[in-house]
């Protein structure tokens, strides 16, 4: 059984305490917030202790740490937790400098505690079912990879100014994703993105549409397609071809109902929010991080596959600047 | 090079000068109709003569005889025709009478002369796709066969007056094509039936919504749907069960875009009209029949096959008068 | 909160006990089976007592009985949680015994215990959503419904013998559905049926395959086909014709992944195992009787509902030995 | 009545000879070819002449010049026909080399014909559909193309060597496409390209998998993927996300039969041959030359747009040799 400590109680926060709860091989054993009342109220939810970060980490009846707090506090709770001799599970991104982060690396290397980074997608059942099929060679070798991930709709300005961009908030999903589906990692980047959704996203600095393209060292190439506001629906569809075939994951609707008038044949829309479309990938994605911990294999997630997504979207977003091919640097 | 007659000018005696003049081995000789000028301008289109049936069916530089003539001339023109020693291909049905069509039958048997009634659903590509899975094996042994055929919308009321109701009208195409399928003719037959769709077809003494469940010797089952009106288009679907799995042939849409909004995913509706959704079955039967006629083979589809269907039109009609389960009797 | 006491810890027990525990308004108090140690089990899962089931029904700490037992106990457990003034959820069917059915019914009219039936599948997402499609006119008038059940493996025989056979067993949920779709009950209906899947069903007295048709008292028609294999996965569709258009509910699939090759386009087949198929059912159907106890509102599935379901199961069982239609006795 | 001569008389000229013939506005005077028993056999077929270009282009009873002559003809013979005021419809590409087509195109402007580019896509019912959806404001703004072009398989290495190379062969069909959908040319173009298919096709200078993507002076962006190679056939997609929605056109199918078994749920693929996928573009296409020759109107596809999507093909081919984005030049 893993006993389990929780920094964050936000939205995200909550997503994994009920994935904690519900795996038979861990529990919940206190949650800090820094807002107090929300880490009290999660707690009372749970029947655990609503504490600090400080103490969590350092209490030597937690065996775990799952990290869901703000991005800035990643690698500090990272570096702090695997100090303390704990099992960490932290949220994307590490961070949001690629230095700091490969600073947490070599300090977290430096102890004996695992650590993985919660890119939940890899766990979504179909994803992972693709990959399998690739792996497996059921489309023989893989050439072109295609990756769409729109959201439904922007995230406020505010976020969009401390979210470092669209490529390290929203493309590095992506970033990952392809390093997992190519099982290697691109040797050039080239980006174009406008901001077509909104002026002030523009106007922030930021783009909200963005399409990158990437190559491999065996010739290889992956296409990820971006944009902020799909309104019918939360859009994530992978498209992989290879020398026997095409594998396409389709995005999960709402409903299996059709409707066939004179105005057409209507069929459920994409579902809206990316917590109900993940929400199988949480879970087994928190399963993953039990497993691989209580048996001791390696994390399949690691801090490694965290700053390499980083170190894309650093290379995506200097290429944006200079309207120019980047050499990725690891 | 097979030189034929047509008899009938009409919508569908116009969908087979198309294909008698497209196919390769057969060229359009003559044209008639009941309506002189209808006859004229089909074969001016075509550069042949128009001439009355009886001119047609006795040239002996015709060799054979398209019948798209009314339904109650149909068993006259096969006789004139196969007595005339022509090759026929008639329209279904071949009457509304069994004992009619049996008469013709035993008069055409008398003659060396083939008769194929044009069920042209049985030459459907995906239809036909369908039933060579099926006899491969693919599904395993078949245990249940589902019909789907709705008619966008009814005919006028007065053609329902002569059409024999409709189950010698509609139906008819799914109980050719149920034994098209199943290899088999049933046994017994039981129809429900009511008017719903337009209360005039009810008060002219038929139905517009049925259903007809079959039941085989070996203990296969089959169910056949009819309605009138299916506001969305032309619905011809067909459901194959068997030990090993599932056939199904869906609908040809109207073209292949989606589109994805707030109000749902849409997507192209069946094709409306039957010449549409059937134009290249119409086009594969002529060819059979060409070159069934040309090579002497077996027509694919015989005056048999049409009387059978009738006798299950015949049937169904009964119980649907009876409340009760009819035995067919061919 | 409604305080519960769980009846049977078999297989759907367990799956009640997982939701009565999810909901925010429902806590699991008791659980007993016939065989103690899966009671003890389930309730130290769940950290509640195992009891006899007569001391669940008679603690006044307990509001609610859920009903998870097997067929035959069901009349005799609801009168007695009826009497003893709990409210009851019982699991589908009421009994097999249509008399028994309606003596418990009489009884339990006579306490103010509200009674719902598990009719689980009117709780589906995708059904439910084409019920409320229906009843906002977006189809019209509703006029041809066609429900397709197939399971994906037939029960072993032993269970098939005391099942009450596949109208009363596998079938019932389909009359309910019907009833639920229609807003109405039929006033005949006709059975055809047949073993074809093991020959030991038809030996032991039962069909595995069957097709009924019923008419309702305005015209409409339903149509309800059952196979006992579909080795696919668990086949669950439902078509509805109305005047304005077609509502159809499809199956589920394991995954959104397609694999395109030279064999074809293969995409993800329906789950498999029912308890997969309508899990978030049972959650919304426990969630549906919480609200309609607590706010003292009718329960959504009336016993009146489960008896005509089993009337109906019965008319189609003598239609089926009959060979006749059949005009239900309510 | 439109008196036609058509140049050339391979593989895609009988596609012409085809649906000049079928058009009832249309007919097909004299075929030339450099093969002269191509030529007669085809003219054989439609029962008109076989002559040398020169004698079809000087002919006054010929009123249009269909040219579907290789390539590096095309230029000179538009030039030809133009001076002899033919309209002219000449298939892609327009030249291989843009200085070539510009001055083609300032000769031809010079006199009074119409010359209209075979970009029979345009025409593809499924595509002009969604053509009409976005002109029509279905989706709101349009803001990011996505354009999938993958054929089944390579050509012979003899025809890349002197194809041009893929930018100007194969996804200058996906230039002009993204020029119809998006009502506008880009400003900038970025490629990447290997070949993976084929090791000779590299080997002799070509890729045979590239990705380009545009931007356009409005912040639009569109997407190109290219393959020589999908097995499963010839796939042929669009997506246009757009502020209120997104619209997708997808492949036609070889028949509409789905199979269920174990091995999972198997539909038909995408038609293999690009004439079968293509052929009511064709005959649209057509059509639409016809009705612009014979009204006077500004025919649809003009020499400007081809020599657009040449000069798009010039910059994704230096763009892929220099690794950098190239602004494009009209």
């Amino acid at each position: 059984m893993l006993r389990v400590g929780l920094l964050g109680a936000g939205r995200i926060g909550q997503v994994h305490a009920v994935n904690i709860v519900r795996n038979v091989r861990s529990s919940l054993a206190a949650v800090s917030d820094i807002h107090a009342s929300a880490a009290e109220e999660l707690a009372a939810k749970y029947g655990c202790a609503a504490r600090s970060s400080d103490e969590i980490i350092n209490d030597p009846e937690i065996d775990a740490i799952l990290i869901a707090t703000s991005t800035d506090t990643h690698s500090d709770l990272i570096e702090a937790a695997t100090a303390a001799g704990k099992a960490v599970l932290c949220e994307k991104p590490v961070d949001l400098s690629l230095a700091r982060a490969k600073a947490c690396l070599a300090a977290s290397k430096g102890t004996s505690s695992p650590v993985m980074i919660g890119f939940n997608r890899r766990f979504d059942p179909s994803f992972a079912y693709l990959k399998e099929q690739s792996v497996n060679g059921e489309i023989g070798k893989s050439e072109l990879l295609s990756l769409t991930s729109f959201d439904p709709a922007p995230p406020p300005v505010s976020y969009i100014k401390v979210s470092g961009g669209l490529f390290r908030d929203m493309m590095i999903h992506d970033f990952d994703m392809a390093n997992f589906l190519m099982g290697d990692r691109p040797v050039t980047i080239r980006a174009v993105g406008t901001s077509q959704v909104d002026p002030a996203i523009g106007e922030a600095g930021d783009v909200d549409t963005a399409v990158v393209t990437m190559t491999y060292s065996d010739g290889r190439i992956a296409v990820i397609k971006n944009s902020r506001r799909a309104v019918y629906g939360y859009d994530q569809r992978i498209e992989l071809l290879g020398s026997d075939g095409l594998l396409q994951a389709n995005n999960i609707l709402e409903n299996t109902v059709t409707k066939s008038t004179t105005a057409g044949v209507v069929s459920g829309k994409p579902v809206h929010f990316f917590l109900e479309r993940y929400m199988p990938a949480y879970a087994a994605e928190w399963e993953a991080f039990v497993e691989a911990t209580l048996s001791g294999a390696p994390v399949p997630v690691s801090l490694e596959d965290g700053i390499a997504a980083l170190a894309m979207a650093e290379a995506a977003t200097l290429s944006l600047q200079s309207g120019q091919t980047v050499d990725v640097e690891y």
